[in-house]
């Protein structure tokens, strides 16, 4: 049997964590300037301070006319228009002296500048026209039906952002809304937490690459799924949780044969160049299971064993590059769902804590069970499923994604959950409530 | 006022999909074939049936020994080694003649093809190893110390998959595990739903380019957040949901000034290049709105106020193309939160039909509200919120976002969710049970 100690999920997570310390050497090598539009999902570096007041102009929030609050209700002279962007208003005062007991307003739109000396707007809805001119292209008289207070329908200067005020926090993700943030407030460029080199590697001499014609596959071989399985996900868990790892910082190796100076130099090779290795395959207790060996001649091997199921044999690494940075080494077990489900648990809380994020782990919510499913006596599992959420039931509803064989590829499809199964003589009943982590998307 | 009638918000989404039926004029536009890693995210046009049994060879589960059932457990010579992939097993048979009492097993790794005429493995872990060459390199004899049924162990041919099976059905989106899916097999290129080609339009004589240095932004005037929030916008929904938008196909017209003759240029050039426009601003009633009534010169309004909050004046329409085919025009409210709001609750619906997706709406929650929230008397209220799973409350828990006026774009940020509040007088009290549309990822 293996010479590893079976070590809890938990434990193994907190040993990985732990060594993404040592990934960069010194704070600057985690970050980079990105232009805005190309930063989605990615997680700010530093807080970002707005440069100006937002509005930086007393702006309308209606439609209708600027007045002096204390004119009040009445009949108006038009004396101008202001329009968002334009109009000819914005250089004239309101005649404070003038006794001709006529009150003056300005036409005003949504958005637009209110003139200096005017400090309440009185919306369209709450004014009637009295008179246009002949051909109707400019009003000229307005009846103002209520009284406003002062301010009314004003956006002060700096109300929304005032200027010097922090606007998005180190550590907060970009999103769409703060694309729009920082584009209002003139940022074409923010500094982030840059995406790790990420190489991939499958091991196996009985793998071919996935798009060899049937007629060329010999006898005893199957397509190797696990590269262009775990290309995808790294991209995939990046949409749907942010950004962890991006497909220009990936590498696909290839297929390694099982000849140890063949993996010995695509692991010496990779990390001169990644600050992250995952590699499938070669890890369970088969003859030709070299990987293990060799990352404890390479590097330190800090667990090579873990109480789950599926994934068991996952090993986790690490390797020094130059000036004693480490490069993380995760020796995922060959089978293709045990490859996802330990991706998932422990490659993801390693990555999206190198891209900055403060929630390591994959989100974590309460399911109904809507199967009866045998628990496992030896080791906890994660049992894929999709989960949906119920209006009528309240909670989360959990469907298995069927026979949980760990070659068995279809089970992964459609799931968007990891349901976690204690380990335990029996079966949990229909109705059960079990935490599952969340892998996917909801729809 | 307005001369539209104001109509509810689902009533409004039925109107937006049913226009979508007239997008494109036969089913082949909808379709185009791509190569299976640049599919992730998007949903299959066809059932795609397996052209192989998987596995395509009886393969052994463990590692072990690959021996005749009915030989039992005892001593064994090992005669040959079938290694994942390779070794010399494959054409050697047992012996069935052999009356030397001696019998026969093969060495086998997991994932090796199983040498005709054997029919079990036993684990290694159920074995003894009594004797290896001089040097160690090669097994000579083992103790078998169980005996196992026919069959143990192995997987037969096609047991996962078989020939001609439909793997991933019509309908259906492509993830990771479906990329692994369709590698396993062989394919390289899959039938999937198109993206629909978008163009985003600013208007307003207010807005100047976000990039616009601070120096050159003229007095009244704003930077226009609205067309990269759409565009990132676009992008996020379709990483978070599955694809309903690609980034290639999305074209930034840019701002359109308040004039009727570039605004008809603006939707008459974009009308002919793209299946759905997406404009921001020029729908309230002010002087210089002059989105609807171009609208219902080229094409047909379908609507034009929505009773919702933010959001009111959002404006539908169709333009049709050459050859009948309809171009979709979202015309959103021009502030920034009105503008993302309706986008998440109109456009996206529309995109997601349009690529091909069965559900069209984003996914839909139950929250427990942890604030006092005022209901509004008049419309109901899409509130920004951030939800997050409670383990210890079994439930989500909602955050405001804090205050709610429809141009602060502070509000937006890190909303993953909108509240559905009521349109009535009073208050919900904190710990009242909400509707909550997700818009952004859990964690
Ligand atoms: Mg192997
Ligand atoms: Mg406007």
């Amino acid at each position: 049997g293996s010479t590893f100690p079976m070590i809890d999920v938990d434990i193994a997570i907190d040993i990985i964590l732990k060594q993404c310390d040592d990934v960069y050497k010194n704070e600057n090598e985690k970050y980079e300037s990105k232009a805005i539009m190309e930063s989605v999902g990615m997680i700010v570096a530093e807080d970002i301070q707005s440069q100006i007041d937002f509005p930086p102009f007393r702006a309308s929030i209606k439609d209708g006319y600027a007045i002096r609050s204390k004119d009040g209700a009445g009949e108006y002279i038009i004396i101008a228009s202001s329009l968002a962007g334009g109009g000819d208003a914005h250089k004239l005062q309101p005649d404070n002296n003038n006794n001709d007991n006529q009150k003056k307003c300005i036409r005003i739109t949504t958005g637009a500048m209110i003139p200096d000396g005017y400090d309440a707007v009185v919306m369209v809805e709450d004014t009637e026209l009295i008179k246009s001119t002949a051909e109707g292209s400019k009003e000229e008289r307005v009846n103002i039906e209520v009284s406003v207070p002062v301010g009314c329908d004003i956006r002060p200067i700096g109300s929304d952002i005032k200027k010097g005020a922090v606007v998005i926090k180190k550590g907060e993700k970009i999103g769409s809304a703060e694309i729009g943030l920082l584009a209002t407030l003139g940022h074409t460029h923010i500094k982030v937490y840059g995406q790790p080199r990420i190489t991939i590697i499958s091991t196996g001499d009985e793998l071919t690459q996935f798009d060899t014609e049937e007629k060329d596959i010999k006898n005893g071989h199957i397509r190797d799924s696990n590269s262009p399985t775990l290309a995808s996900v790294v991209e995939e868990v990046s949409q749907n949780f942010g950004r962890s790892g991006t497909a220009s910082n990936v590498k696909q190796y290839g297929i390694v044969p099982d000849r140890l100076e063949d993996l010995e130099r695509a692991l010496v090779d990779s990390a001169a160049t990644s600050e992250v290795i995952i590699t499938s395959g070669g890890v369970s207790m088969g003859q030709l299971d070299l990987v293990k060996p060799l990352l404890g001649k390479l590097g330190t091997v800090h667990f090579g064993r873990v109480n789950m199921k599926p994934g068991k044999p996952l090993t986790f690494a690490t390797i020094e590059r130059d000036n004693g940075k480490k490069t993380l080494v995760f020796a995922l077990p060959g089978n293709p769902v045990s490859t996802m489900v330990t991706f998932y648990l422990f490659v993801v809380p390693a990555l999206r804590k190198l891209c900055g994020h403060s929630n390591h782990r994959l989100p974590l919510v309460q399911a109904k069970l809507d199967d009866r499913i045998r628990m496992d006596p030896e080791r906890p599992e994660y049992h894929r499923c999709m989960i949906k959420f119920d209006m009528d039931q309240h909670c989360f509803i959990a469907n298995s994604t069927g026979s949980q064989a760990s070659c068995r590829l279809l089970s992964m499809k459609r799931a968007n959950a990891l349901l976690v199964i204690p380990q335990k003589e029996g079966y949990l009943e229909k109705g059960s409530s079990l935490n599952a982590i969340i892998i996917g998307p909801l729809v």
